[in-house]
């Protein structure tokens, strides 16, 4: 089955790399943009067809691999 | 208005950063795992309230700088 995974910094972590876009996008002539957060999306093709277990184990990979539970946070869906 | 924007690699295109995750989470012993895929997610937060407006005005800022749509598509979505 196919698991997303979204990765955000949590609200209150400085995003130099949405702080540039936001530049980038004022330079650009686009006004009115007030923020911007930029994170990751990460798609998963499993092989686990149990979506209680698919989520176990994806739970399990963000919290070793995929996110940096310290400054980041993440949500698991299901396609 | 808020805005998110999730671009991802089109199919078909090499996606280094995916198959790097791919092998890491094989790696540190997750099995079953086909494939993966990385992308960006960029959430947006407007000046602008009028959804037909504010629509127009991000399919700009991707096509200009957000994705490079030779690669990557781009999906909008606003919350």
């Amino acid at each position: 089955m196919k698991a997303r995974v979204e990765v955000m910094l949590k609200a209150g972590v400085l995003d130099p790399q949405g702080e540039a876009v936001r530049a980038a996008l004022t330079t650009l002539g686009f006004d009115g943009v007030n923020g911007v957060r930029q994170g990751k999306v990460i798609e998963l093709d499993l092989a686990e067809t149990d979506p209680v277990a698919a989520e176990a184990a994806v739970r399990q990979m963000c919290d070793k691999l995929l996110a940096n539970t310290v400054i980041e946070s993440y949500r698991i869906s299901f396609a």
